[in-house]
């Protein structure tokens, strides 16, 4: 008997500390990097120019910084991004800030590793809007001052190919990390670091059940290999008014079946609009309209504060960073805009 | 008779000497400011934010920097900008580099000051599409962490306000310039800076008649009061192919005249296409076309090949400088996109 007292007060315990011990993680100083393609000082220098570059787009006026912006969040606080011409797209940049931490990439997933990711935006019609993926390396090509990042970063023999650009944006996005939020202070023990609002927020943002999807130190998901990508279903709870008042469901995501990419909630306070069309303004009602079309929950308004400020405090650490000198073309310009 | 003779002599002398003397100047470390907006580095830091902000464009997608791209020569190597939803004025962007040494600012000098200048485009409904300064300046208003900058520049009372931000924008611009060329090493003595082609061709550019016009340290014509300008009519010689061709004279210019600034050369190589029309596409072709159209001179390969090796040599060295980062809007968006 008191053999099964002490058994059922373990197993309590053990039930009570599980429920308890989600474990809160900080964000690493380096991001993941594939073993093909390791981040070197030189590949950081070519990618950091690559991805500031205009001139590889159909226009030369929209560079990888246009939508993906590091002087804010990383992204351009618009619904959708406006490329070449101003033409507008579908789904709202995500921020580029911790990509490096997500094993897909785009709101689908549908690009396995940020190498893969950096071809997409230079065809794509509304954004880079080039013909074609070599069309846009001759154009790095033809600029003088490139060769040599390009031999530097990956060798004499055919250094200049688009296989190489990717993997130089992709390593410039491996340094792209914002550790030591307020939030990582907390998690690394400083107990000053959060106030007591956001200490609340952060216990709701877990009793509520955000923990469920945004976990892991970027919080956007549990540690996967590389493409395998960390999906959901999205809106989960349709008998609500927000999937109509944001249109949320009719943009099918992934195969057609509203599966989309667990979001980084790292700078959410930075990203606004919210969602993979942009539709919702701010950063309160997204945390209203998630809790509701995802975990079926009413928040009620110091419920929504406490997370909103929660949020807030994962704002992290950007890296200081020179503007990069962007070879020249001495007395011609490469693009045509006659 | 002796003395008639040492007198003629002299006279001679004199007249070679002055003809051999053309001044060449090296570029200043630092540019002119107006006594009524002297260079702060809190102007600078705030007016470098403002540079770089694409949010008080309509779209929230067109900076200063855009079109004045800081990572390249200043412009953005386009015939004619492109604005908001992908719009194109009629007049190629000046580069900002070295824009402080002239005496006005715009192709047809309408605005005295760079801090007038600084104005122009965000109102220009081809460019960063304003309605109006206020409302653009309502944008940056509500943008928290502005007001500090602003206050720290300008002092409590009514620190943001349209011309402060202008003030500070031009602050920031006279920082940007660029010595040290290698024209710049050679006036100061160093015998090793020019090649013996860009020798050839600096006395060329002389011989030519080109520092007629494009003469002082900036190649921009004569030290001017600010607001004064100094324009030239542009062409001059109308009787050859160029005229048509190049389209350079149905843009009247400065109170339909034809009368045009006086650009810098700084860092021309870097600025193709050239006119106010950017309707050449070489600097080749700019030097032949300029020599016919205003001084109605036929020059040879070789010559126009020396010429531009000269002008290159007047490419100078870039300040390293930050990428800022620019003031955030926690949890919403100052960009309504939807």
């Amino acid at each position: 008997m008191k053999l099964k007292t002490a058994l059922l007060s373990l197993v309590i315990s053990l039930a009570t500390n599980a429920a308890m011990a989600y474990e809160w993680q900080a964000l690493p100083d380096k991001a993941p990097e594939p073993a093909d393609n390791p981040v070197t000082a030189e590949k950081v220098e070519l990618g950091k120019r690559l991805y500031f570059d205009p001139r590889f787009s159909e226009t030369g006026t929209v560079s990888c910084n246009s939508c993906h912006n590091l002087m804010l969040g990383g992204d351009d606080n618009r619904s959708f991004s406006m490329g070449v011409h101003g033409k507008t797209g579908g789904r709202s940049a995500p921020t580029v800030w911790n990509a490096a931490f997500a094993s897909s990439q785009f709101w689908d997933g549908r690009a396995a590793t940020l190498e893969d990711q950096a071809k997409g935006p230079v065809v794509n019609p509304v954004e880079m809007g080039m013909s074609d993926l070599e069309v846009a390396m001759n154009r790095v090509r033809a600029i003088p001052g490139y060769e040599a990042l390009f031999v530097s970063a990956f060798g004499k023999d055919d250094a200049m190919t688009v296989e190489n650009a990717a993997r130089a944006v992709a390593a410039f996005e491996r340094t792209l990390i914002t550790p030591n939020s307020r939030y990582d202070g907390h998690v690394n023990g400083n107990k000053d670091a959060l106030s007591e609002q956001e200490l609340r927020g952060m216990t709701l943002f877990d009793e509520t059940g955000c923990t469920g999807c945004h976990s892991g130190p970027a919080f956007n998901g549990p540690a996967m290999a590389a493409g395998t990508g960390f999906f959901m279903k999205f809106p989960t709870y349709t008998d609500n008014d927000y999937v109509a008042t944001y249109d949320l469901a009719s943009d099918k995501g992934r195969d057609g079946k509203h599966m989309w990419k667990v979001p980084t909630l790292r700078n959410i306070a930075l990203t606004a609009p919210y969602f993979h069309n942009g539709s919702v303004q701010t950063l309160d009602d997204a945390v209203r309209v998630m809790a509701k079309v995802q975990l079926n929950k009413d928040l009620d308004e110091n419920q929504v504060k406490d997370i909103v400020a929660f949020l807030g405090a994962l704002t992290g650490e950007f890296p200081v960073m020179d503007l990069p000198r962007l070879p020249a073309t001495a007395g011609w310009s490469i693009i045509d805009s006659k």
